[in-house]
């Protein structure tokens, strides 16, 4: 188990180094970086932080996922010797060529981060990884580490939309590689929803990569692939218990009979290629029959070549998984469906019949999946695609990384647009929690100050709304960050995809449901400490130092 | 150059195998496998064809992307002994080892491509690329196929739309990897919004993997990093001539006090840390000065700032590249901007200052763009991120893979939805131009149709709509797809991006403009040969072949 553990780290931080190269950035890092080597600044200690702006898709709160491929990329971060000469072509001509020495010799030994952990719910304006070491590097990380952050958390935050519209039961199968943005945008899709309340991706590769249960039988290519009965081969099947083979075609062929008697149906208007597939599909896979069943028609041949392979299977002691819609109105369909199969359960006395699962995968969005709870249906399994891995409510989440301390000093962004402008100052972020442990407040303080001590009371002011100073007592306080990385190690034990997705489930659990209704929810308190509030109004104010420098001069 | 094209050949192809391996697939697909190849089916030869139902973003035009990577992709298509271990881990216990050492034998060898040229332009519900071979092994291919053409086209289709909406001479720079979904998905953004229209990306690993110019020069954070001129060094700059250095911080302090002068402007609110920082960026690049002016505010303190030290290049005999605005109202800021240059420029009698670049990038759309034309601006460059990568009107195509033969059969999908039905049988695809060289219709035909001639009246059907026949008479035939594949081998010499990229804009220059408007275009005609529409009338009445099969034994 542990080598299979190490082997699964090896895999990831091969694939993390393989698709994350330092390369993959933006230019300007690299002209910055040379900007500060050569004035002398590039080992200047320096701060940046990264957060974003709102919670995505109109909701109150996201889930922070990212963080494990972050520490891989930091862990993994050098240049190549093509890296650099590649560098030398384009950056200007007179660039000084020791600097392109200092990119080779570049690498993270002396970055340090501070981190919320993987799968947890974090709030907008809560700085989520604070990145500190020399100027020169910590810059050139920023377009990296967003992009790592920025996709991973948005289609994670997705899924746990997708998981609470859909309810707590109801099994959610991700299926989307096919419609992502590009193949890893899949892979990360995959991994990602996962973490975020998805129980089952279709993606062979993340279940490889990550541990993440696989699901899948058959596409409507399967089914119109078969025309006729000829095509079935073998045409035996072995009963469960193990006697001799029955001639499965003949057996189906009275079920059919049977069935169709049953429900008042047409054999002349049942597909004799849908019926072929079914049953060729049911000899190779005896004990995992679930087709796709609206190839042509569901209730005029689907459902019918179903229930007669599905009961000739129960006769030879296999049982049946159920069957698959992905087309018009699932929730009627579905209905109907279950209808059927209680009808057989019941007329031909096959208890199991009538609790057959039934997947449903048509398009669904997020409103598709509230509009199916308020509607009957029967639907045990949904899966998603393109709605889930591409985020169409809103397919980014817009992560920023400001600079907010050199060499000791505070630095802050200020925007015209105050949106834009940004919290100085190292920070230490405190989790409010009540008696249960239902967060309550998240707090901002600056990273000297004392921590807020349950039962006391502490001043604070609404982060982003124009409020006189507030009171607040708390019951629980928990530290929000963890150190992550420090002197080119990771230091902690990375999280299996298993893992996040339990720490995600349960941070999401303590969430009060005011805070995750899914439209309009109520606003969660995001705070600032009154030392970062001081801070923000004498850096507003002053202009402070070099206000009238071309005058004093 | 030979050699450095092969170079950048071999760095893809190492590239896709690495982020697209033959796993990245959805499990049905070896479900279906393993079914075939129990049935004794796996060998049957078969044809899928991959199409998108409808135009992208309401436009009546895509541009296909992606065939590059599809045929690297094949070209590496082998399962490694990880990936066979894998499967049988998480296939049915009952699954037949033979059939794992068949999935360790597969390659492509056996696979025959025919394809519309990368860069195209293509309409909904045309074949794009037909996929012959083992029915096991082409049904195989479909996830990945679909995942490598769909984001691909749907980028480089959006980078078309946003290339149209900004006019021919602007110049746009793509900057979107932070915001994109995945690191791939960033890569693979630049390399197709260069292909559909862009002229830079500011992705450094896209400029060494596909030779697309880059381009960047500070953040924000540059700026916010610096406090006071003490941090500017060294303080001198040899003029471009070469003589002796000069002191550079008292020659800009002299320019500053002459453009506050000349503009009215108060010196005490020029923020020091701002032009401190263009200072230092100047003395390390004093050739591609070109920094961002928002950071504090444009018109107290970063024009004023950028044109102190843009003069002061001047008078070294240096000339600055312009500025970037990244902040509120881009046209406005622009115009503002371009008359302190006009000024600057008559009154320091520095005749190229008037016409220095103003670069703007503050979460531009296709709207915006649309907008900005329609107002006054001095807009030179625009930068574009989140919504050109991650295609927010529409972030998914939507591509299909449906199999359309079996056997030499034609195989149809007849779905209770008619959009979702299918064109059964292998085709031959013809561009029907008119005089001048401008498309005019799409015609899909059996393949063993003859091609239409010059001059000769045809039948045809309009696809999707309930229209009788009608008849055209061509002026042009092209034939739409190229063979690019098989016996494992790339059938044509592979297109750089730049090569591609020149294909698309000519293919988009040659389309009609009432077919590329960007909102409610002129449909293009897509049409059926009789030959097709008779073929499907008779797969639609005829239940044909095994109609009432359980009846007749």
């Amino acid at each position: 188990m542990a080598t299979q553990l190490n082997e699964a780290c090896v895999t990831l931080e091969r694939s993390v180094r393989e698709r994350v190269p330092p390369l993959l950035t933006d230019l300007y890092q690299f002209t910055m970086a040379y900007a500060y080597w050569r004035a002398g600044r590039h080992q200047e200690p320096a701060v940046f932080e990264l957060f974003f702006r709102d919670n995505p898709f109109g909701g109150g709160f996201s889930v922070f996922a990212g963080l494990t491929d972050c520490l891989l990329f930091l862990r993994n971060f050098r240049f190549t010797d093509q890296d650099v000469e590649y560098l030398r072509s384009v950056l200007p001509l007179n660039t000084d060529p020791d600097f392109f020495t200092y990119l080779k010799g570049l690498d993270c030994s002396t970055v340090s981060i501070s981190a919320v952990a993987e799968g947890t719910v974090v709030f907008a304006r809560v700085p989520l990884l604070e990145v500190s070491g020399p100027l020169a590097v910590v810059q050139l990380l920023e377009t990296s580490l967003l992009c790592l952050v920025n996709y991973a958390s948005l289609v994670c935050t997705n899924a746990a939309r997708f998981r609470i519209a859909a309810g707590p039961r109801r099994r959610l199968l991700e299926m989307g590689l096919r419609r992502a943005q590009g193949p890893d945008g899949g892979l990360t899709a995959s991994r990602y929803t996962y973490i975020g309340g998805f129980d089952l991706t279709s993606n062979a590769l993340a279940g490889r990569l990550y541990g993440i249960p696989v699901a899948g039988t058959m596409a409507h290519s399967y089914v119109t692939s078969f025309s006729s009965l000829e095509e079935v081969w073998p045409q035996t099947l072995v009963p469960s218990g193990g006697d001799d083979p029955i001639d499965f075609i003949s057996l189906v062929k009275g079920w059919l009979g049977r069935v169709c008697q049953l429900l008042g149906a047409k054999p002349q208007q049942v597909r004799e290629g849908e019926l072929a597939a079914f049953l060729s599909y049911a000899i190779a896979y005896p004990h995992n029959f679930l087709p796709v069943i609206d190839s042509y028609s569901v209730s005029c041949s689907g459902v019918l070549c179903f229930c007669a392979v599905g009961l000739a299977l129960c006769e030879l002691q296999y049982q049946p998984l159920g069957v698959r819609l992905d087309s018009g109105d699932l929730c009627r369909q579905s209905v109907e469906v279950r209808c059927v199969f209680k009808e057989c359960s019941k007329h031909f006395a096959v208890p199991t019949f009538e609790s057959l699962l039934i997947v449903g995968t048509n398009s669904v969005s997020e409103q598709s999946l509230v509009e199916l709870n308020k509607r009957d249906n029967e639907i045990d399994v949904v899966g998603v695609g393109t709605h889930l891995v591409t985020c169409t409510n809103q397919p980014s989440l817009g992560c920023v990384y400001k600079l907010i301390e050199v060499r000791g000093c505070p630095r802050m962004k200020l925007s015209e647009d105050p949106e834009k402008s940004t919290l100085p100052g190292r920070k230490a972020i405190y989790r409010l929690l009540d008696i249960e442990g239902h967060p309550q407040m998240d707090l901002i303080c600056l990273s000297e100050e004392t921590a807020p001590k349950v039962g006391v009371p502490l001043n604070y002011y609404s982060l982003g709304l124009d409020k006189a100073v507030q009171s607040f007592t708390p019951s629980q306080v928990t530290s929000l960050r963890i150190d992550v990385f420090s002197h080119g190690e990771i230091g902690l034990p990375l999280s299996s995809a298993p893992e996040s997705r339990a720490c995600a489930q349960a941070s999401l659990q303590a969430l009060y449901p005011h805070h995750k209704r899914l439209q309009e929810p109520e606003n969660y308190p995001v705070a600032i400490s009154e030392r970062i509030h001081l801070l923000v109004s004498n850096i507003r104010r002053g202009n402070s130092k070099g206000s009238n420098f071309l005058l004093s001069n």
